[in-house]
């Protein structure tokens, strides 16, 4: 939320690490602020030791590039702070963004290593960016991917976002239920999230409820008195003894005055309490009342909970799912890969590091995913210079780009670039697609996946490729890096 | 951020769950939505296995309930999902809020199971804040509980927070920043709190710079020649044969023109580098220069690392931090205690539980911090009725809520109420501590715990005891309702 408390003027221009900052004022000292530069932003490694994840933030980080502009008060903090000369205030006042973004589309499913979010221009404004696209991209991709795991590991039951009392403040309730709409979540019960995005909400009472009322049956024949579709909670007291027998008394006396759709239970051991409750639900009369579960739930509960035969049928899933419990933070992160040089060609550049998987892959990209016209599912990726097209190509060989000899060729195949055009020269281009057909466009792309890639403990490696002029200038920029380190410490 | 592309009302006051509007509605229906209730939260276990939380949070409390406002597109969007009755759209219309909120004052150290915020007011309005009051404090308090965790890891060593990239969101590394600051950290790298908040700022350059530069040389020259305050990021290629000694021949050819602070390394074993690049930096003069650290830190790594004798004199703190990477949630929840019956009487409420700790204490309460006169430490805190005064007392019996054996008497005692008046019948009565004087009041609260409760690992319990009058009422009303409940099975 904007803070007019604090700041009449407050934005996110201002939400970027101060180093971005300070490095923009040497740029722009030293004369090379409008250098062309290009990063890509990419992770390392799966989170939740999934084999994939659920690409989102898209659609909030447009938002973020449209809304950049640094206002009088900005300028004043900068200058105050900073002591930052007045010709750099100036060209801060005066910024005008040229950005090209290609990205990603929310809902692609995308893998460790590949370029996510890319983005060239001005070397300085390119700067400023990086601290909120990863901010955004990271949270919103983490929780689209914990969904996509709880919509595999639920099948076709319905699932419900209990979380916001839980998230890590208000922006992350929010648009951590935007994320698990788009990884397959059903409803939420954050009521702004409905207005704001047209998710379905759900929610009927709390314990609170039967405690203002005094007492089960007058809290339940209340609320069936003021709604029409009832889901009684009904642990409050006790389940098996009181909750469930007055949920029925009431849906009784109610008769088709409700739609009585079932009970909620919010504790216990709910493998063994779900089974005696669908009992009492069926001998009662009530087959299609439906038992709802919300207790700390998460995919691995689930899994268990089903495979002890657990009769749950709609599940509320709060912390563990808006807080990414088991893995709070996705750890991507935006490189340099290619910069202008004072001959005005683009040179590619690398980050080196003792830690293998640190080493970032030079050069600009775009990535493919390649089908096979054979079968149904994707081969792999194929990670190319953006000046490589593979559809110009009647067999593709792809190699995994550090066991090498893993490799395969491919034949009759399809590619599909994967980085689209958002922004051109500053300029969105890209229309945002409706949160619904990204969330119908997300099942798709599961469908495309084969099962060894989707199950949740230890699931085969998709393939990443490089391309072979990719490999081998990634090959040789880290033997020059390496040769001038050597001649440096021999000096 | 408020979202005025999806909504040009959007504020918080529909950051609720969808069951507590639907709650509202039973009660207004039922003509109890104005019925006197009062509501506690608190928290069941302490975070991370601390011995203490620091609760924060308030600020952000308050200016939530003097936000709070329906406005037309609200409504209309109520009336269009829920189809509500027009007479509950015009009651929302008009809510005029006039709840009394008490609360712990921001860096007070806290305890499981005190009362930290006290909600007293219209049934229906109680309900409406529930959600968005623990979203704000739970995050809050557990992030400001991480970072004293931190600070006691640390000594009196400089700490940086760095984690908005990894953060859940961007109220999540605002809030979070405000947050670390009160708990002890010194300064942030994220600009929007720096100026929103008047929390120092720090940051100097990423790896970007020198790959923009095309070598250490060159970057470093370039930024010590544009900023007065240098600290260099040494591991880009080779932190010993490269990074390191570049940066002292910079800092060596600018002299007095820089002010030389150190150097800073995001890689490697952090243990072994940073005691050859002491000694680096010792050996060409520099013995003040300092040795920043930032590598997925956290108050493990840094004890692990001060073992080791590794020479680090700033911490950069991230990820590990910023999302509470070891417990990403805080489980305050909110309870109703006491509710006005129809005879205009208040009587307490309780949940009762197969789940011993979560049952619920009745009754509207005061929690009093007991110190004996004779040292300077706190005796533990005493929980009692808000109509009981210890201060009128000579000696306190204070014993264990569930093992009443641990008692002791205390006399010549001094006893602080911890609960606050904030809000009274709607209106703000208190005013907000600047942050900086919260920061200082946190270090002095911690001074007054004893180190036993304050060790990182397996702390003693803070004693946390209920009056004898709030203990009885307790067992009565569990016993009455445990009647009533074998009387309802046995019909």
């Amino acid at each position: 939320m904007l803070n007019k408390e604090y700041d009449p003027d407050d934005s996110l221009v201002l939400h970027t690490d101060l180093y971005q900052i300070n490095m923009m004022y040497t740029y722009f000292k030293k004369g090379i602020a409008d250098r062309n530069a290009v990063f890509e932003s990419y992770y390392r490694t799966e989170p939740f030791g999934n084999g994939f994840a659920v690409f989102a933030g898209l659609e909030r980080v447009v938002h973020y590039i449209n809304s950049l502009h640094f206002t009088e008060s900005d300028l004043a903090y900068l200058k105050a702070t900073e002591h930052y000369d007045d010709d750099f205030i100036d060209y801060l006042r005066n910024l005008d963004f040229k950005l090209n973004i290609r990205s990603m589309r929310e809902g692609e499913l995308v893998f460790a290593n590949e370029p996510l979010v890319q983005v060239e221009g001005p070397l300085a404004q390119c700067q400023l960016v990086e601290t909120a696209i990863l901010n955004i991209i990271n949270f919103h991709t983490l929780l689209a991917t914990k969904a996509a795991r709880i919509r595999l590991a639920v099948g076709d039951d319905l699932i419900m976002e209990f979380g916001t009392r839980r998230a890590q403040e208000t922006d992350a309730a929010l648009w951590g239920t935007r994320a698990a709409y788009i990884g397959g979540f059903d409803a939420t019960s954050n009521v702004r999230a409905g207005k704001l995005f047209g998710i379905p909400t759900s929610g009927t009472h709390a314990h609170s409820l039967i405690e203002a009322f005094g007492s089960e049956y007058e809290a339940f024949k209340a609320y069936a008195e003021t709604h029409r579709d009832c889901v009684f909670l009904v642990d409050t007291y006790d389940t098996i003894r009181s909750g469930v027998p007055t949920a029925i008394k009431v849906a009784k006396e109610m008769g088709d005055k409700i739609n009585f759709q079932g009970v909620r239970i919010d504790s216990g051991d709910m493998a063994y309490i779900s089974k005696r409750v669908r009992k009492q639900l069926d001998e009662a009369g009530f087959p299609n009342a439906k038992i709802y579960a919300s207790n700390d739930l998460d995919e691995n509960t689930i899994t268990s909970l089903k495979m002890q035969g657990a009769k749950i049928d709609v599940w509320g899933i709060g912390t563990k799912y808006i807080t990414a419990y088991d893995q709070p933070a996705l750890g991507a992160v935006y490189k340099l890969v290619a910069i202008e040089g004072s001959d005005g060609k683009m040179r590619d550049t690398l980050k080196i590091s003792s830690n293998v998987i640190k080493v970032s892959t030079p050069g600009k990209k775009q990535v493919w995913r390649i089908s096979a016209n054979t079968k149904k599912k994707n081969e792999g990726d194929w990670v190319a210079r953006d000046t490589e097209d593979p559809r110009k190509l009647d067999s593709l060989y792809m190699f995994h780009p550090e066991y090498t000899y893993i490799n395969k060729v491919v034949t009759d195949f399809t590619a599909r670039p994967l980085l689209r055009d958002i922004f051109v020269a500053g300029k969105q281009v890209y229309d945002l697609p409706d949160v619904k057909e990204i969330k119908r466009q997300t099942a798709e792309n599961l469908d495309g996946l084969w099962d060894e890639y989707k199950r949740s403990l230890n699931p085969q490696e998709y393939p990443v490729d490089l391309s072979q002029e990719l490999y081998d200038s990634k090959v040789k920029l880290i033997e020059e890096i390496r040769t001038k380190i050597r001649e440096r410490s021999q000096e």
